[in-house]
């Protein structure tokens, strides 16, 4: 959902801003709303031959967990610019055909557009650069095994995604098309 | 995840809080952390002999959605109370024998406390007592259209349901487990 028009920034913090605007409930009166807005966020399903770049992550304040190259989209950036740099940093590995796969917009209270790109035909130029807040560990995955991640609690993905990837899962049509976009 | 215990509070509001703290990094520099609270929520499959109660709402920022009854807990409330007492004003029906189906605890970066209770048996006991921000007409679904809900974008619920359902679709010995959790 997109923050209303009317809405005041009350709280403008690192990773959230907070606002509020006085809402016409349906007999008239009026009751204050919040909304959150996150900083956006951007992830890569990035392909090497047949199989897809799955990262294991440590966090500070996170013990191992799955997920996909990628990261927050700093103010001023764009999200393709982010995936490419964050791809590059995280893995060491460079695409030369970028595609956005989807972006979805937050939930009903919170603002969080989150983008996922497919990096086709990945090669390896470089190493790792990594920041001090991340450990991680490359891994690769075939599409079936890809698949299965949505499963796993501890896998860090946008929810757009988890539930193409359960759609996947429950509906052979989707999971043709998924495929096809992926390593067609 | 838990907010940490060194957290401060910079933000109180309707809804939502804010906390920051000084996370330690793997190379020993710091950097600001944070994180949202959310008012917990609560929701309640209802079963109505072999059906399940399911809520179409309009709310004054939102069209029309499915959901389940329930909503927020209040400061002081616990989460049973709020759920017994959301069924009874969205829907007139009353239940004597409830139980805790889940409870989850959001994401990352959100700390929000949702749980999910079964209410079984339940009868019409009174009218709807809606709020001025409500309006919701009752339906009834049997359990397998129930579960295709969760493939629905615009249904409203706590998103470890939505995989829970998710999970009853893929894996036919979860499906079964859920079904008798509701209505055995």
């Amino acid at each position: 959902m997109k923050i209303p028009k009317n809405a005041k920034r009350v709280f403008h913090g690192v990773m959230f801003d907070v606002y509020q605007w006085e809402q016409a409930m349906f007999d008239g009166s009026k009751q204050t709303f919040e909304m959150m807005a996150r900083a956006p966020s951007t992830d890569v399903i990035a392909v090497v031959d047949n199989k897809i770049i799955v990262l294991m992550q440590e966090q500070p304040t996170k013990p191992l967990f799955p997920s996909l190259p990628g990261g927050r989209v700093e103010s001023g950036s764009a999200p393709l610019e982010t995936a490419k740099r964050e791809m590059s940093e995280e893995t060491g590995y460079e695409a030369k055909q970028w595609k956005l796969l989807g972006e979805w917009f937050g939930a009903s209270k919170l603002y969080f557009h989150e983008s996922v790109f497919i990096a086709k035909n990945c090669k390896k130029v470089a190493g790792q650069k990594l920041d001090a807040g991340e450990k991680i560990k490359i891994t690769f995955m075939d599409f079936e095994d890809f698949l299965q991640l949505c499963r796993n609690e501890r896998f860090t993905a946008p929810l757009g995604l988890k539930f193409m990837m359960y759609e996947a899962l429950v509906d052979s049509k989707k999971k043709k098309e998924l495929m096809g976009k992926i390593f067609k």
